[in-house]
């Protein structure tokens, strides 16, 4: 490496809470569409999660608080709070983001009497967002460290600023190898059903400056093999006390790929994603999408409308094809239920 | 099991010849709309087969034997012969049998004089087709001893009748399993980019009557983990002499996942298929199509026209995670290069 000063990328903004409403990129129609959604209820707000307009697991707990917040500011009362809490609890079921950021700011308003519920609350949420901006970078400054030397990766779904604040998990680590000048290249994937690999990594990695070639999600497997990439980094949705990873469909034949090519296989999330309430990956809840995604790609018909589809949206990777776990307090290596309680406990 | 009678199923026609003119279903329009294609020249044909009207490597195989006789019966001369011959095998260069299929008719036309030439050819043609048809019958029934416990298989792409004359390949083996009252389901993958087993797997096992779930590509790791099938069986583009299998990319995902899971991987096809000649798979020629096929999906736009794709029709399994290869001369099991070329000269 030459001493060349290290690139500056600058994220995109997926979440922004100004003047009393909550602002949001409707990431179902990027990269064709940037628009923004004026959220100002619980209830759009979860709408908006649900839809996947606002998706990531960091990225909707974060919503989700404001959300709290949101219709507290409407109705500052004990009521309201329960109800707008059960409503955003139940948008989504396999990230426990979600229900951690509503407890946390559930715990604060109560905290306080009537009437300061609703500050109390859009504090508490503020809070959940600048926390996870700051578990971003520490992200990227230890998977940067983690995976020095490649100069090629691959990555599934979308892991950026549009799935977490700040500039992501994984896709934070790709853009600072970036940034430091270690990395040629980035291998996409689709992502089916719903492409967030298409449509929101390769607009943040075009964003951002860096070569990038999307593929199909079955192409990888061969590719890893071919030696087309160093290592591959994907983010997570839950990770249970033994270690196990539950992330977006598709990741587990990624992991199964890397192990046979001897490349690392790398996950990254904050340890708000760690879940030890859930023993191991058995215990993680899967949710079953809409059929309908799989028979259509973005509203066009791919079969005929009779044909029974199964939707899962996520599955999980056993801990020992985890080669690191990287989070804001460092990594998980090897994956296991020890060196994942001490994250836990830092 | 009862004692019942067996089921009959009545596949579908991809191809007929009759009076002079080869008819074949345009595969690019299914299951939308079934519209047979009248094909009288070689042009005609090898333009079908590239632009995947006609595909699956046995069913290029018989077309390209009918377009050199349809090219003979306008102008049956040596010199035509040639330059249809040509065309023809230039249309696609993964396949096997496009080549052999043009070979045998050249040599059966080459044998005779110009007033014989193109009914020497057509016969060969129609040699080839019957030929592939008893394959399928055999293969089907190979394929139902090996995995007659099977009660769950995943398929991926599409192996049935119209990819091969008969009932294809590795669907011809579910469809005799359902007929024996077997099997319970099929998982089909989609099988992006091209979308084979949404468009085309689907509408073959709706009119087979067997039931079936469409799922993403990615969706088939876990679920093969998960226990949801007993069996993977695919189809095949080329078996090398070591029993390494290029086949539709995604293929050597579902291997690694099935050998992860302990349940047995399946590759059927005929001895056509296998090529002596290349020694291993890294040999074997990986098409690369259009990076326009990543960035659509029939037609519809997933991304921003200027994003960069790879775009490898193929991969290749190493023969140690193959089960069985079934072919209409029976199974190697294990594969490897003694069971492939006791195969190829039965």
């Amino acid at each position: 490496m030459t001493a060349t000063e290290p690139r500056r990328t600058e994220p995109v903004v997926a979440l922004r809470f100004e003047a009393g409403t909550l602002w949001a990129l409707d990431q179902t129609l990027l990269p064709f569409q940037e628009l923004e959604l004026r959220l100002r209820s619980a209830g759009e707000v979860a709408e908006a999660i649900r839809r996947l307009a606002i998706r990531g697991a960091p990225l909707i707990g974060v919503a989700a608080g404001y959300g709290v917040a949101l219709e507290l500011a409407r109705d500052p009362t004990p009521g309201t709070l329960e109800r707008a809490c059960r409503l955003l609890v139940d948008a989504r079921p396999t990230a426990v983001n979600l229900s951690a950021s509503v407890t946390r700011v559930r715990a604060a308003a109560l905290e306080v009497g009537t009437e300061g519920i609703a500050a109390a609350a859009l504090a508490e949420a503020r809070a959940i967002h600048s926390d996870e901006q700051d578990a971003s970078a520490a992200i990227a400054t230890h998977g940067a460290e983690l995976l020095a030397a490649a100069g090629a990766v691959l990555t599934h779904c979308n892991t950026g600023a549009l799935a977490a604040p700040g500039r992501g998990t994984a896709l934070a680590v790709v853009a600072e190898l970036w940034e430091r000048r270690r990395l040629r290249q980035v291998l996409a994937t689709e992502s089916r059903p719903l492409l967030q690999g298409s449509r929101l990594t390769t607009y943040e990695l075009s964003r951002l400056g860096i070569p990038h070639r999307l593929i199909v999600d079955s192409a990888a497997a061969g590719l890893i093999a071919g030696g087309s990439v160093d290592a591959v980094i994907v983010g997570c949705d839950r990770v249970a006390a033994n270690g196990d990873v539950a992330n977006k469909v598709g990741t587990y034949g990624l992991a199964l790929a890397a192990e046979a090519a001897g490349i690392p296989f790398v996950v990254a999330g904050p340890t708000s994603t760690i879940d030890l309430a859930c023993p191991t990956g058995a215990e993680i809840e899967i949710e079953q999408r809409d059929p309908e995604e799989v028979r259509r790609a973005l509203g066009q018909p791919l079969t005929l409308p009779d044909t029974s589809c199964l939707n899962p949206a996520f599955d999980v990777t056993p801990a020992a094809l985890v080669t690191a776990l990287v989070t804001e307090r460092g990594s998980a290596r090897p994956v296991g239920a020890e060196s994942i309680s001490r994250l836990k406990r830092i």
